[in-house]
């Protein structure tokens, strides 16, 4: 016989094997529920098994935050694991570490829980899974775990079926859920409400794809009546497909909704394997949400053993004149072409080319002029005539330059000004393509002294069937991640999948987009209780590369067939830089308009792109935030205030500032009639002085907010 | 306004365009006939416009070959270029060349053609398209020509719409059309009988994707009732979908059915464009399909400056011994790993790895002894536990070998002796995963001075949702062959797409698989005839590396779980190195049994892989084939012929030789009690002189043949 292994079990055998299912089941159906609360103990985290089907339910101080809900895997091709389990096991642990980030909101961050790992198996099917909880004073994490079994090496994901029973109708804070994009306007409404406005909410993007009219997207930030401020979203999203929330808005029940790969398939794992962590953050003071470091600190430290190459960078970019209309990516007015068959030295320029020679040195004298650390350009590299929309394969190869952009002489130049130019690889969703070159493209970099890219995804992603979240995409931003570490590249990934806390393991990863950034403003604009909100959704999972310091607030000024404005004071736009946590900050408007506004300027050359400590001083999203934040190494504090359309006056309490120490705070504020639509550029700079006692009162505008400087008198 | 150019237009401007339209309409009715015939003037090529529809049509010798056909594409998303079109020009022109290949059967090949280019435009929708015909003295090409313009700059094909219409109720060797493979046995049956065949003619393979009952691969191969032996395939299978063949059963018309890609379409086009050319060889004699070189000449000659570095390759290999079972390509018994976690010198080896040190060896030894260029070795790197049918995507890294195997000593070993190691590339079908690491693969080749890459696509393509002959994997294959080319190496590409005459332009694709190679014999077998029908069906294409010369024809010699035999006598083995022509052949079976037949290996030794001319002696498909053909820059002929089940004798006639030399004739023959199934290894060599004047009368067994080779007397 060839396969001993498979010969039919006696019946003996099969005895034996049915009373150990049925002991198996009885302990099954006689588990006790394993608890584990936070170190505070004001967060109770429960697990059972409920007639076999593994469930958890989260309290916070007595308070219901998830109700009993269901955990489990639908598996293509064979019986899921969402049943028939039994608990082998349940370990409990306390872990309790600071680690010090490679930039960050605070110079060290602690990362404490209480950690219930329950072990479950299906007597069936021989299989085996566990179910880890981390329980920290600021929310719970969760995740999946497959060890290598025999029974259990290769599956595909049908669905995952985690479950989030929300205890009532909550506020939320949401996105249409989209394989593709987060580039929509948040709707705030309540749950009961979201199939209702789903429709309104799914604004034309350039690629999108919504998969329900109640599908929602995370960081998902919810407000229960009571008042407590829950957020729920993921952390570690590793060689996994990315997690949309599917609400039942007759159960206020959320359940996750996987992004299906070309054939529908949300996931191919081999064992050992785990999910990435579920996160629901919880507090009764918003505040918290936007402290936690919960996502973070799920995620694993970084392998990298040299991190000096990773810095926080300031820059300014040679790419508002062209998303606003002034000038363009493409060099000429050709349409159609294929990359390697035009000579551009023998076509017709347009002229409105804004990467030429010329127009970068003014950028990077600017920079040098002002501290900046580095000078981003787009539309450097030929290819940009035909670029988009057609599901174009070979669409750019990142390596070969316009005729006007001389790449070892801008680079030449931008070092002897201590100054870098930032690389752009827009890959217009051509991942196949992009991968080909990569490493070529990094080893160009090497060559010219360019030290971070920014790379985007607009447009469908090439092979079609491939979304912006499935597995093989996510695979493929860690892939770039650790190719640009390889080469000491950091990178800033627009379009790509919203972060989850990955920075911690890969630090060159110091911005994302994933959001509706300032670039909306020039394309019919952002509501003006954006920036409110923002803190609260797509930041948790990580930077944002928002592009403030807009002061030319009507795009008109730059193209005159452009009627957008932003929907934003210019004083708010500077405590953007405070609010907006990113250690890649981009003074995104031109040179010649801060040349018109060089005292409002100030503010952006002066504050910290890196920070010790972070306290939140105000905060309610969709109404306002204030956050004051101590600089890196240094004794200043920055203080940013942004608030929604209806304005409000800020009060607060500078006891965050050094005992026994005076200093000069300058305060960059909205003049008294300014306003978000009417008079948004209306500002006013005041000095005085301040100790910890100090108690300030500020207005903020409609639309509008303040940043403060807190400089130790004497330095 | 902002588009002007999107104005309505003016009723007098419409009725100026509806008089055009009506114009060209009347024009396209009363259009005539073109016609054009080959050089030799047996063959007719007709093009008709029929109210609006391209249509084509094809004699020889007066015969009917192809009835009127419709021409066009169905296009996604917008209307088809099917009809509605006027013909607006049409040009003639005759070409004749001679050109010389890097390596093939003739020294010198002859293109000869009349050239007919019709140019059709849709008055409806201002699109143009272009069919341009080349009539050879042996067949006919067409393709469709895009050329760039504004109302067709990129387009989706839903479907190519490509008619042949034949003439009557064929007899066909045909394979089941798929989108994965080749690999099946030919079914010999006229087309009416082809559905009720098909269902058995589907034997399982490692990835398939049939799409109909009556759907055929092509080359097809077709032998009407009258005598004509027509072939159609396609040459210059370049940025397309490969072309299957869609048979309607009542009509006998075959319709072109291309492979789609994850999303079902069939094509992403830009603009200037072209077709591959479809392919129809005809003639009344069978020989004159095998001598057709129809396909290379439809190609564009090499743009390669240098093509020193590409030169034929006699092998052997570590190879057979793991397709018979005797060995493994795996160094353990692992299963379920994951490559970068494994360490394997702390892993118990499994004792059955073939590619170990001393082995190898042995074989750089054999072929050093015995004149041989190279030996292949498979199963070298990692990974092998654990590669196939999980739809892995990180299978193999393809530069870490087994701790057994010492890449820098063997290669130096083998260079010392004059042989080169062969590297091997299984991919396991994970195409991204073998693009990510193709630069440090073929860097990793050069720098240990391998020459030569077998590639493999076991399985189904990863990421799901491609098939193998889909466009985008069709532009794979090309990017391997262009990056080789790069770094001077040649390939031989196992499961990729059929060949269509690429090695013309990229010589350094010197084999392909794509068919059921010898490896079936290890499987259960091939048909007694399989090698009298390959010649006219998957060789029209290119070369097939289907490593002949196994001398032990029972598998349980070496396996004895392995019940398998080859369908074939020895003596035919040997023939196959002159019928199964190749720029790299291999001699299959193991140095232990060539040791023991050492007289009919020196068949194999002596035989060359590069020819100055060839000539077919005989040709029945199905039944049998023999070729003569003199060795690249010698005055020795080799004759090789192969028969079916049923055994033939064989009156040739040498007239070939050149006059008034005298040859000394080695023939290696089945023995008069050979048979394929009941005595294989039943042969006889004798030697006669001979020369032009000599006819010589051989009987073949069933499932046998000979092999002579003919050197002058004296040398």
């Amino acid at each position: 016989m060839k396969h001993p292994a498979s010969r039919p079990l006696t019946a003996a055998a099969r005895s034996g094997q049915r009373l150990l299912l049925l002991c198996l089941l009885l302990l099954g159906l006689t588990a006790r529920a394993e608890e584990v609360k936070s170190p505070n103990g004001q967060l109770t985290l429960s697990f059972e098994l409920q007639a076999g089907v593994p469930t958890y339910r989260l309290r916070y101080k007595g308070r219901e935050v998830i109700k009993p809900s269901k955990l489990g895997l639908e598996l293509k091709g064979t019986s899921s694991l969402q049943s028939g389990f039994t608990q082998t096991a349940a370990q409990q642990r306390s872990f309790d570490e600071t680690w010090t980030p490679v930039w960050g909101e605070s110079k060290t961050i602690r990362n404490h829980y209480n950690e219930l790992a329950v072990t479950l198996t299906q007597a069936e099917t021989q299989r085996t899974m566990r179910v880890r909880f981390r329980v920290f004073d600021d929310g719970l994490g969760f995740r999946y775990e497959f060890p290598r079994q025999p029974k259990l090496d290769y599956f595909t994901i049908k669905e995952e079926r985690t479950q989030f029973a929300l205890a009532g109708d909550h506020k939320a804070f949401w996105l249409p859920g989209d394989y593709d994009t987060q580039e929509y306007s948040t709707v705030t409404s309540k749950l009961s409400e979201v199939r209702g406005r789903m429709k309104a909410a799914v604004t034309g993007n350039a690629s999108q794809t919504t998969f329900s009219p109640t599908g929602l997207q995370t960081p998902l930030m919810l407000k229960s009546q009571d008042g407590l401020y829950i957020n729920i979203h993921e952390a570690a999203l590793i060689d996994y497909s990315c997690m949309h929330l599917e609400l039942n808005d007759q159960t206020m029940v959320l359940e996750s909704h996987l992004t299906p790969d070309a054939v529908g398939d949300k996931g191919l794992i081999q064992t050992p394997a785990n999910s990435p962590w579920r996160t629901i953050i919880v507090s009764d003071k918003a505040g918290d949400i936007l402290l936690s470091k919960l996502v973070l600190n799920l995620n694993e430290p970084t392998k990298f053993k040299d991190v000096s190459w990773i810095k926080p960078v300031k820059y300014v970019g040679v790419w508002w004149e062209m998303i606003t209309g002034k000038s363009t990516w493409s060099y000429t007015n050709m349409d159609n072409i294929k990359l390697d068959s035009v000579d551009y030295r023998k076509v017709k320029p347009n002229g409105t080319h804004g990467a030429n020679n010329a127009h970068v040195k003014e950028y990077i004298d600017f920079a040098a002029q002002h501290g900046f650390d580095a000078v981003l350009v787009e539309g450097w590299n030929t290819g940009w005539e035909d670029w988009f929309g057609k599901h174009k394969d070979y669409v750019f190869d990142f390596v070969t330059p316009y005729p006007d952009f001389d790449v070892q002489e801008l680079n030449r130049y931008a070092q002897s000004k201590n100054v870098r130019i930032i690389m752009h690889h827009e890959t217009s969703g051509s991942v196949r393509n992009y991968e080909r070159h990569l490493d070529t493209a990094f080893q160009f970099m090497n060559k010219y002294g360019y030290n971070a890219v920014k790379t985007g995804y607009v447009g469908d992603i090439v092979p079609l069937g491939h979304k912006h979240y499935d597995q093989w995409m996510i695979n493929h931003y860690n892939y770039v991640l650790e190719k640009a570490a390889a080469h000491r590249i950091m990178v800033n990934g627009h379009e790509a999948v919203r972060p989850t806390g990955l920075s911690r393991t890969y630090p060159n990863l110091i911005g994302n987009e994933a959001a509706r950034g300032t670039e909306y403003e020039s394309f019919g604009g952002n509501n003006a209780d954006h920036t409110t909100i923002l803190p609260f959704t797509r930041l948790i999972g990580g930077p944002m590369d928002y592009t403030p310091g807009i002061f030319q607030t009507k795009v008109s000024a730059y193209n005159p067939q452009n009627t957008s404005f932003v929907h934003s004071t210019l004083a708010r736009q500077l405590a953007l830089y405070v609010t907006m946590y990113s250690p890649l900050q981009m003074a995104a408007d031109l040179p010649e308009t801060y040349n018109k506004h060089l005292d409002a300027f100030q503010f952006i050359k002066d504050v910290a792109v890196d920070w010790d400590d972070t306290k939140v001083l105000e905060a309610e999203p969709g109404d306002y935030i204030t956050y004051a934040r101590k600089a890196k190494g240094r004794s200043s504090w920055f203080v940013g205030s942004t608030c929604d359309e209806n304005g409000r006056t800020s009060s607060i309490d500078l006891g965050f500032l050094e005992p026994g120490k005076k200093y000069v705070a300058t305060i960059y504020a909205d003049a008294p009639d300014a306003h978000y639509e009417r008079n948004p550029q209306a500002y006013q700079i005041r000095k005085l002085n301040v100790t910890r006692k100090t108690k300030l009162t500020q207005r903020c505008a409609p639309g509008g907010g303040y940043a403060i400087s807190l400089v130790e008198a004497g330095r």
